[in-house]
């Protein structure tokens, strides 16, 4: 049956279009697999298992911002690594929040980009993990004596009992404290706080480089926030130090930050996330109104909040303040793209990522660009069709927007040209010693598997716009 | 660059065409740095090296025309593995023989069927090691006691020199004997003549399969044989136990007789060789004359010689007799194709199989196939396109041969199709894990690399004569 037709050319470009496309869906998903390779895997591990993880140094190898994260191995499956997020929250209002935002994630189903919980329980752990308390309790002494300082201190039965039982576990020298405790697959190397503060002078340096990984880091965001709104789940605090950065694959030897995606990027902290059900529940309780979109103080609409949030990020990824913290006058009025600070135009991304910013923080959220759009404008970014492109075959905007058979016969050929020079990537991969195919060939991958003549012209119409 | 002209199909078409058949090239040759890996290195072992080498058994790994090989370690590189093949010339004559088949060797640039020296010399070789010369004394003893049984035994006083030399290697113990000795990186597991002999219930149980087999084994023969040529080099002593398997890529549980591509086969034992200049050197020392081409006898010329021996060997392989040694009669008349026995039509490559046989056993050597067409006719038969395909299209045999403009778009567009598929095979076996890419693929990668509408037309219309 495939050599049907095998007369007509018109039928075997067809076919050979529909068996390109049709691979890389395949290859998508088989390196979706290898990816997240044993985390698909249902791992639940309870208080019983606490006795069974190892820390594997004594140091974080990340401090977020809700919580530490330490490296652990389990003494039933020593070979794969695992990461101790030990939470930062004393309060035990703030626990019960932060089994409120367990549940919240719970509900969604996995994603590459969505910190997984292993297990989580409230567990004894030494003080010396718990640094930041430390000095807080310090700081606490120095002006805040009047305050309250029983939170930090378990009772002592409950601290006995643990004690007893964590004995065995290596997590047992010192005072003992309890904390909320979650395991989780992915070990952490830093947060993308941390990345944009080692970024400056990368950044300077190597913009080209620099603005390419931050495209990256801002695809996989949207990609992990698009897969949260079918549930209805608004994650509402998407702070650089909530956004974890995990080396993936493993790490070979090579800098991941030579590399042009310098890691897998994953959301953490869901402790401000809202569910449609809950909407209506309490926004005083969220801090920090520089950060929430407009339409949250007015009308308790969340919808678009991640958006707005993400529009944000760009800017403090690109090294630049929050434009609602250096200037608490713009929410105040209708302000227009005109009115936000502009970016400073460093490297061939700079201008897409400014007005991907402003698309996402557009006053009205109705106007607000979708999630699905700005996952779709960066990856059009990183990997065409160039602006150029288009200009260069005289394929105006107004062209691809009215479909003109000729922008898209365009496009077409473009797509499959880039589906063929992905294929062979994949194919030459093949021949490399260790793991060839690296997690950009999977995003570009998933790029071309699924986009059409009418995404692409979609993508490139709202990048055109004036 | 590679996007100019996007907006012509037709010329993304054939940018697209020209990029499968560039990467196919390019991994056509980096499949051979990856299966021929540490052979390009330049390894000459001498005698000095003897001692370095130990034996992983005592028994052989396989039992060839000219010499038993065994598996051996090198102390100075374990990892790898080494055979040493002993060679089984007793005869001092023969062992000179032996020199010169290896200077002819020499002198052809590597080869991946060829069997590759890396050191040859004289050496002490422990009895034990040589169990078909107790056989054969055992055999002189009973019958030719007249025999001068003096070659067997090299003189003391070499022995005893030899003797301390090696009395570190493991290859010391018992009586010693003077043996020509060959060092190898291919360990053969078997020769093709077990691999048939052993293949007589599953050529019935499975002829499909066995018979691709077959192909694939004849495929690898004659594109060692074609890489002679060009230094005027003819084997003209291809028998079944002269051709030899090794397991590539290196075994990994699978019984290579369950994978349509058996082994690599290795052309060995060169000791009946002819060079262009050494021609006319002494044919009467030829044996078996029932193996050599008529016109070896009448005109000493051996160019076409290994064609006709690998017209015999189709007929072994298929487990009939070698039609010259049944009807010795044949070679004394201009007999013609219906004068040779008949292959029985087991499979899908039978009758293929039998067309190229007598395509090689043609009396008239100008009028006998080259061996460069016939690894085209086996690529064909293995790969296609299959003959159904030119029928069902109506492309018949004289519209092939006059390049009919129809039929080699019909060839143009099932290469593109196979090429397109290749590539697919090769992008998905990047996913795999461990090595991926197998023999079958390399070589399918190889013949649709560097096949054209003008070579596929050629072997179509010689597979499809009367």
């Amino acid at each position: 049956a495939l050599y049907k037709g095998l007369d007509s050319w018109d039928e075997v470009v067809g076919r050979i279009r529909g068996l390109h496309a049709d691979t890389l869906r395949k290859l998508s998903s088989k390196c979706e697999d290898r990816f997240m390779a044993g985390q698909k895997d249902h791992l639940r591990f309870g208080m019983d298992s606490w006795s069974d993880f190892r820390l594997v140094t004594g140091k974080p190898c990340c401090e977020a911002g809700d919580a530490v994260y330490y490296t652990a191995s389990y003494a039933k499956d020593p070979a794969t690594s695992y990461a101790i997020k030990i939470c930062r929250s004393k309060v035990k209002g703030t626990q019960q929040q932060f089994f409120h935002s367990l549940a919240v994630r719970q509900s969604l189903p996995l994603h590459f980009n969505i910190q997984q919980d292993c297990g989580h329980f409230l567990a004894d752990v030494p003080g010396r993990l718990l640094p930041w308390e430390e000095e807080e309790e310090e700081e606490e002494e120095e002006g805040l004596k009047d305050k309250e300082s029983d939170e930090a201190k378990p009772t002592d039965s409950k601290e006995n009992v643990k004690e007893e039982e964590a004995s065995s576990s290596g997590l047992s020298c010192g005072s003992l404290r309890s904390r909320v405790v979650v395991i989780t697959r992915e070990v952490p190397f830093q947060t993308v706080a941390d990345f944009v503060h080692d970024g400056v002078s990368r950044h300077t340096l190597n913009p080209e480089l620099y603005e390419r990984q931050v495209c990256l880091l801002l695809l996989q965001l949207c990609s992990g926030l698009e897969h949260m709104k079918p549930f209805q789940v608004t994650h509402c605090d998407l702070r650089l130090e909530n956004l974890l950065l995990v080396h993936s694959p493993p790490p070979t030897g090579q800098d991941p930050l030579d590399s042009t995606c310098p890691a897998r990027l994953i959301i953490s902290n869901f402790s401000q996330a809202k569910q449609k059900s809950s909407l209506m529940v309490d926004p005083g309780t969220l801090k920090d109104q520089s950060r929430l979109a407009p339409e949250i103080i007015t009308a308790t609409q969340y919808r678009k909040c991640d958006e707005f949030q993400t529009g944000i990020l760009i800017y403090e990824m690109l090294h630049r303040p929050n434009p609602f913290e250096e200037h608490p006058e713009l929410k105040e009025r209708e302000y227009t793209w005109a009115d936000l600070p502009p970016l400073p135009v460093r490297s061939l991304y700079s201008q897409g990522l400014q007005r991907l910013a402003r698309l996402l923080l557009t006053v009205n959220p109705t106007e607000r660009i979708r999630m699905s759009d700005a996952r779709a404008c960066l990856q059009c970014l990183l990997w065409g069709p160039r602006e150029d492109l288009f200009t260069a075959l005289g394929c105006s905007t107004a062209g691809v927007l009215s479909g003109a058979s000729h922008c898209e016969a365009t496009l077409q050929n473009w797509l499959d040209l880039k589906r063929t020079l992905m294929m062979i990537k994949f194919a030459e991969r093949s021949m490399d010693l260790g793991c060839g195919v690296g997690l950009e060939d999977w995003l570009c991958c998933q790029y071309l598997a699924f986009a059409s003549t009418e995404s692409l012209s979609r993508v490139v119409h709202i990048l055109q716009q004036p």
